[in-house]
């Protein structure tokens, strides 16, 4: 399903979000490890395309930097004076690319199912509407707006919850605006200069076009939602919750039924980036996100959180293992408690074990490091042994450095090796060895000194 | 809400609390990390202030350890013979307080909520009862004994369940006596020699007074509270269990509300003597307990213990790390895998690794140990870069001994320092060395045998 | 309750589970730790004491290497051609045992419920059925086979779904064949040869003997079961992980009943060869597999996995440990992360601490290690101490050897023990040290450079 090119979409994402309580731009608030507002590009990049623009405000540059692939699509609204501001000020951006149409989203609700939008642009388009919104009746429907039909069902106009009189306005059908909204921008323009900010907030809201536009004859279309959750805007701590813990649940659900083995499923936390393959096994409690892919035959143990890593088919990442921008090879053994840092590698068969940590670190075939190994700016050969303790001296204190290490070596446990600094193929390293130079292939270093065994006092 | 001074509670913690199956006295059993009976002293001593006597008995010196603040407040049981027993032991030092009215309360209602008394005392003054109890209608009443009521709704006996006969009594309401009493100790001087253990148990029983009261024509009220399962004493692990999951909802659910970012919040188990600003950030599952404070900004990630720390604005605890005793300061990182211990300072911005181990141990600002370390009893300054795999020798076997380590030192990886040492400032020490000696500031110490490369023997 | 000895059961093992997405063969996917086939034996051996015979074919060899006791009780269908097939090809090895019934389940079922399978044998034997059968009525009967019955009640035939004619066949009940069944041998064996594989799989169905039977005049019964999920097959990844987790809430409920502190047991895993005393204490999140027992007193914090270990009487393992195969003497405290591995073993009071790897490692009574240590083949004397950062350097690149430490040892932090080596009775390794000969009884030994203290380059 994708839109014709004359319609554009347009997300409002200036808002800072006071009831968040918390530095970040509300919008940049994650579900399961995604911002907001990356979840409501997302949908509607595939109905618009690339015609979707974003108004930034609060935060604007921290926006801009999470998303810098969207360059050239933000338009700024330097002050926030309301929604209907923000449409004020990117009118003119937007008029300029000859679209016909715009729809309007709250970059606050991530979860908008996209057949909703496509129902909304349906209904307007069919029904040659100048204006069109999206409405709920949510089980509360508290202080939003409510919306007054007509005998015929057609949109009278949005009373303020405060300013609902049953008397006047009949019995209350707890229809509410849900803020999205479709316009026709020739028939808008007019209208736009006319929104005014005389109420509480003196902001100018984008809800007051509706009744602009029913008051000059308009056509005016509510596309009635039902209770619909996903509609309401994300504005605190609790609603942000709420909703995450949803998305959690079916998420988990759905991967389940495309066959992963999904154990413990309720303490499964998989964001939505993540790709795993029938065949695949995972258990709660676990974290999966980012752009992380499971193979199937892959195993992810209880107690893992995994980002932006892949496993390879018959690797197994062990409990209480931390994965971030790593690669496992097919048949690799990581964990339990690894710590795989961007650029950790373990490739076929390669073994990760109990408290090691690898950063930029390369594990050849069937290399293994086991125990109590700090590994970073790597690189180790196939069939190398790294004895438990060891430890690359990568930092200077001023500057990174690397470390090669051969085929089928074997170093010795509690190594130093102080790097830049190569390790031959077939060499090996005597325990407890601070190496400075290198190794030339087949050689045997050592740096100990000789044990002396004296009378202990007491 | 506090009550006259004449008024003084008392807590009956005597018991041994068989079905719990454990060698503590039950009620030092815990809920989210504190003793059931700390639940009640802070329930009581809203209403009650400093006048809150417990009676203690079965493992009196380890319930007394565990509240020593509360010294001078016990009174010893040392035969258990029953609640009444309890009462007649505690009645002589409570009378010599000149207090007018008791309020009975069980050490084993953790949750025995503080308005419930408040209407207890406030019905039996206003009522100027002799003798006031609360009851309850639990769904399923089972063995409690039922509150026998008049027509005119007035309390006419506690009937013992297996004694209740529908054709004397009339259908059974279900309504039971909940052993939370309130007495006027001039009326019931009287009774207490009265009270008989004629029972399966051999036991005196406080509920026999109701009896004995209503006999003598005193004025005898219950108060109704329903269901509330709040007053139902906990005598098992099962009845614990069920306390506690109830407990660590609400709480939640409460720091939730108030704007706490609570992740998974099913998952965290937050203690109640924690305290979380709006704005901070936590990730169930988690732990919280203690006298736990995170401030706004800081943020807790899941698979985290914590007990009795700080996080101030900024600090970040990572995945999978356990904290006792420490703080850590603002734009402080640590973890994955970090042990705080006891005295583990995280100064502004200083960095604790994956498997780091921190005991009395103060990072100073921008100060990192990010790998493998293990340091005790250390001052660490700031600026100062700790290599991987450092350790703190500060055990000789007999004593601990402290190091102090400068400013902007840098420590080679693998090294170990042999308590008690200086290093000073801007000094730099060679990886893999073991100190014994001082270094002085801007001095270059190593202790390592020169490498040789022979060839390997196969 | 146990049955004749002329009565035998038959497990149907032998299919691939193309559904399960794997590799495995599906009888041998696991819940909480043990096999789905390991669950039907249990459950028959109860029941039929040696007498149960498995038909294995997908993966057999796998089947066999799991089941190794049952050696000897395999029928290897080697082409699977449908369950009738499998009853052919177990027939002949199971008439040579002399035996008159039989009782056939289906490998998948494993939480089938014992006293279900006494009640088909008892209705079977009672009314002398020639065949008999359990059926359920679940809420969704799908595309299950529907048990037709006559008007007084008995069976008139297994009719599939897709062919079930309401006007033909009279409103649909929804009691379906739940493919378990009870077989009179020599009744059936001329039936046997008549089973046709005319049906869209091309396999031979044991649910045809139903009809056949009943067209021949023979006694045919169904057991009717009710709702019963148990009797459902598990057949892919979902259908697995809803019996897992029904089955961990039952056992956690269940040891909670009896007196096991389970705190957040909706979080706890328990295996079903799990052991726990009345009086243990464990905490969810924690999963709890194979023959661990924890005892009376003994621990198990929150984030821990064991399989196959023991906790003795106020034994303590902390969080975020991982235990497999080890065991924990009465007082000894392990954890948090500690990784213990098959053959660590704590004696009395001895203590196992953060980052620590014990295999094949006995810990002597009060002995310690508790900071970043490696300890493989080991064996350490009572009351000795070992420093942070110790490593055993048990392999050479070829074989491991053995490290023998007496008691009383003070082992200097960072050092490096070369196996095979043995160091002696009360004696003392300097830090930093990497040794390579015997240490003998009170001697010091020590293997470290000399400290030099230079002025650093800048």
């Amino acid at each position: 399903m994708s839109f014709p090119e004359s319609i554009h979409a347009l997300v409002l994402a200036a808002g800072k979000g006071t009831r968040m309580r918390s530095n970040l731009p509300k919008v940049l608030h994650t579900l399961l490890g995604e911002p907001m507002l990356w979840y409501i590009h997302q949908t509607l990049e595939k109905l618009f395309g690339d015609r979707v623009h974003t108004v930034i405000g609060c935060g604007a540059d921290k926006v801009q930097a999470a998303f810098p692939e969207r360059q050239g699509r933000f338009v700024l609204q330097a002050e926030q004076l309301g929604t209907g501001h923000a449409l004020q000020v990117a009118w003119e951006s937007i008029m300029s690319l000859g679209l016909r149409h715009v729809v309007i989203v709250n970059g606050d609700t991530p979860l908008l199912p996209a057949n909703r939008v496509q129902q909304l642009v349906d209904a307007a388009l069919m029904g040659n509407a100048a204006l069109a919104f999206l409405s709920i009746t949510p089980s509360e429907p508290g202080a939003y707006g409510r919306v007054l039909r007509g005998d015929d069902g057609a949109v009278k106009a949005i009373v303020e919850a405060k300013d609902y009189d049953v008397a006047a306005h009949g019995p209350d059908r707890g229809e509410v605006n849900a803020g999205i909204y479709f316009l026709d921008m020739q028939l808008m323009a007019p209208l736009l200069p006319l929104l005014k900010n005389e109420n509480k907030s003196g902001e100018f809201y984008i809800t007051d076009l509706v009744n602009l536009a029913v008051s000059q004859g308009l056509s005016v279309t509510a596309v009635e939602c039902g209770e619909q959750p996903e509609l309401m805007g994300i504005n605190s701590p609790f609603e942000l919750v709420c909703a995450e813990e949803r998305l959690a649940a079916a998420i988990a659900a759905e991967w389940l039924q495309k066959g992963v083995l999904v154990r413990n499923p309720g303490l499964a936390r998989i964001g939505p980036r993540v790709a795993l393959e029938p065949g695949a096994e995972i258990s709660g409690p676990c974290e999966l996100y980012g752009r992380t892919v499971v193979h199937c035959g892959a195993r992810v143990d209880s107690n893992c959180v995994v980002r932006d890593s892949e496993l390879d088919s018959g690797a197994h990442l062990r409990h209480f293992s931390h994965a971030e921008g790593a690669r496992l090879g097919p048949g690799s053994i990581a964990g339990p408690y690894v710590r795989l840092r961007p650029g950790a590698v373990l490739e076929e068969c390669a073994h990760a074990g109990n408290f090691v940590e690898l950063k930029k670190a390369v594990l050849g075939k069937g290399a293994k490091a086991n125990h109590l190994t700090y590994l970073g700016d790597v690189e180790v050969g196939e069939g190398t042994n790294i004895g438990a303790g060891t430890i690359t001296c990568n930092y200077d204190g001023k500057l990174k450095h690397k470390t090669f290490i051969g085929r089928n070596v074997f170093i010795g446990s509690n190594t130093a090796l102080v790097a830049p600094i190569t390790v031959g193929d077939e060499s090996l390293v005597g325990a407890g060895s601070t190496l400075t130079k290198n190794v030339e292939p087949g050689e045997l270093a050592i740096a100990r000194q000789r044990q002396k065994n004296l009378k202990r006092r007491k």
